[in-house]
């Protein structure tokens, strides 16, 4: 029996769990499935730096390119993170004709198209079910088994970070940047938090799933990204109030002329299951055609999951390479050459209910001002809220809209803005009761 | 390009899900994964039966075995359901070549092992996502996505007509009976309903997984079936009480000395997501030593759902006709000659916290004595509750106890069978309060 060699690329918190599952499942798994499977050198960016699993010195490298040279190497997995050198390493083995399994969520998003195009002339493998949620098998339900079904939508919660500090808002009523320092003192969000906060790494992973469940290119400039820096305990009470819970939502779907790709807060109704996923869980909905709606949870990121889902894709490519069938099927399971383009629609042709929340002088006449330049697009009001007065203060009002085009009313607030009724940036929550 | 073709056994709901799919979509996804992929026949009971999804009747046999000895039939689809002809049909086209996509819980439960060899030698290809859950992937999680962790437990609702019936006795406060019929009237349970609501139906998906999961043989015998036809109103309300609510659970388990493998009503947290899981919808938690807790949720059955999951199986295996790769991975995963065989825990081995209703005279002494037979057996008691005194009637008495072991308890119970003081047989329902 053929011992299919792994070289490893990163040693952070994805690589150690890798580590551990190998030192402590390689025989239990691997020689159960009939393979022999070995881990035999890592690339790491300092060699001297203390690591909590235990590795053979003489197998570590600095070097990640004498991996993906490598001529032993028949694996690597790529757990480095980041655009360059990830790029440049992961074309360097497929080039050398080596099978790639990455947790790369932000190079798949950016770069994904280069990756997919040489893994297929190369008819090398690509797993990559650890760059999208976790251990959540995501990557498969769309790849494989709903391949067969038209995938109409897929949509959910798929950055633990922001729902862990969403959750703890809506459960504290504290604001935005208390819970975020006290999420990083926990080790819940690192110490640039940008790209969970600001939505990017859910918008990677929307870039990634659309483009496998529709069959498409996706540029990622054209999804549609909004975090939840803005949203205040006022707004999440007053979602309360409507029955409805602010939950950070990524989006794919199929729509007239095109598909949507999109990551946005939205108030969702209580009683949406989406709504009753809390912490640094994720949550998937795929609705097809026939499969009709399934849901995948579980929890989207960490050590663990990920070294997971990793392991599976190895165990998936070294079947391939004992029995036969690696490099066969194309990477995106339809053919590159045989992909349509599909036209991303832009967030201004789209239609929700919006909730807003105005700050405005306490003074008679205002509402009346807020609806008429809200009627004068076309946008009727269907509810309207004040709290909370204190005499020659700012107040806030709330109102929500009726469906409206998202083009009509940013012209609205648009006209809004620089007159002495908005004393400050209105929040616009876009409401999915429909979710 | 070649044409790959199937050829159908079964033309019932299951079956006409299929036609749909093919008649509609056919084009629109095969072709564009780059297959040609044709339904050419199909095999009925009764070629004259009105049929609601149109299909050119001289492609419509009585015969079955002249679709599983066509040789210009590259794949067989199974969805006849039941023991025999099925496997005789089965074994007939994996002799001959073919492979095999089936939907056949029972079949594979109870003749798995022979199935499985038979496509291990044969070097075909099995499908089989369709015969647990539907569409959920839960067949796909477990043979591939969770393959490379160490898989510790499977527990869900894996049967929506049992779920829809105990549900809708949750919500209404119905007796079982009044609501099997409504069920029945409104297509949600089949007139024989005796699978469903026995829990037969779990104990096959149980056995699937099991065996799929922990690389083992599993005895059909050997699976723990309890069904939910002896749950009453009164038991729902008892368990609403303790913050509980009764759900038809199907487990499979890692346990010291072998695993476990059952199914019951089991008395679980009101917070378990398990808990809020409603109506015909399927659930089912797969817990890993890496992975941690992911679910799957999605309707478990029908003519949609089961032929997505058909077709999901059908392209996975025209890809691999195709392009290379078919017939050389294990349908289990683990080639049969290096699984283990692990013992099967017997249900009296088991330890339990306990719901117990008794029928009792009302009369002074009758708690101390069903007290005393309990802690003979050095079973303490949690809780007791007694409602609805009526003069000179029986009245239920409920106890709900600490852990016990399955064993103590049945031998109290057996004792206070035929004295005076058990009226009627004795409910027991297992709580599940960290399920």
């Amino acid at each position: 029996m053929k011992t299919i060699k792994i070289g490893m690329i990163g040693f952070g918190a994805v690589g150690s769990g890798v580590v551990n599952l190998f030192n402590n499942m390689t025989r239990e798994i691997f020689e159960r499935v009939g393979l022999s499977v070995e881990l035999v050198k890592i690339a790491v960016r300092n060699k001297g730096k203390k690591r909590s699993q235990v590795f053979d010195k003489n197998k570590i490298t600095e070097d990640a390119f004498s991996i993906v040279t490598d001529p032993e190497i028949d694996i690597v997995v790529e757990v480095m993170g980041g655009e360059e050198p990830a790029m440049a390493l992961i074309l360097k083995a497929i080039s050398q004709g080596k099978h790639v399994v990455t947790a790369n969520k932000h190079l798949l998003a950016m770069r994904g198209e280069e990756v997919y195009s040489a893994v297929e002339s190369g008819e090398v493998e690509l797993g990559f079910e650890a760059a999208v949620a976790g251990a959540i098998p995501i990557v498969r339900a769309i790849r494989s088994a709903f391949a067969g079904d038209r995938i109409d939508m897929i949509q959910g919660i798929v950055n633990g970070t922001g729902n862990y500090i969403l959750s703890r808002m809506t459960s504290e009523g504290k604001p935005f940047n208390e819970i975020l320092k006290d999420a990083q003192s926990l080790g819940y969000a690192e110490s640039d938090p940008a790209f969970d906060i600001e939505g990017i790494d859910s918008a990677h992973k929307v870039a990634i799933m659309a483009a496998l469940a529709f069959g498409t290119s996706v540029n990622f400039g054209s999804v549609f990204i909004e975090g939840i820096t803005s949203i205040t305990p006022d707004d999440i009470s007053m979602a309360r109030e409507f029955g409805l819970k602010i939950k950070l939502l990524a989006t794919a779907k199929r729509c007239e002329g095109g598909i949507e790709a999109r990551v946005h807060p939205a108030m969702i109704p209580q009683s949406h299951f989406l709504a009753s996923v809390n912490g640094a869980y994720n949550a998937i909905e795929i609705i097809c055609d026939n499969a009709a709606k399934n849901v995948l949870i579980g929890p989207g990121a960490g050590s663990g999951p990920t070294a997971s889902a990793i392991a599976g894709d190895v165990i998936d490519i070294a079947c391939k390479i004992a029995r036969g069938g690696a490099g066969k099927t194309p990477p995106m399971l339809i053919p590159l050459e045989l992909r349509s383009e599909t036209k991303v629609k832009a967030i201004s042709d789209m239609v929700f209910e919006y909730y807003l929340r105005f700050t405005v002088p306490d003074r008679p006449g205002i509402l009346a001002k807020l609806a008429g330049a809200l009627g004068e697009k076309g946008i009727s009001i269907a509810s309207m809220i004040q709290r909370g007065r204190q005499e020659n203060e700012p107040v806030s009002v709330v109102l929500t809209t009726h469906s409206a085009a998202e083009a009509d009313l940013d012209m609205a607030l648009e006209q809004l803005k620089d007159t002495d009724i908005c004393l400050a940036p209105v929040t616009k929550i876009r409401i999915q009761k429909d979710a």
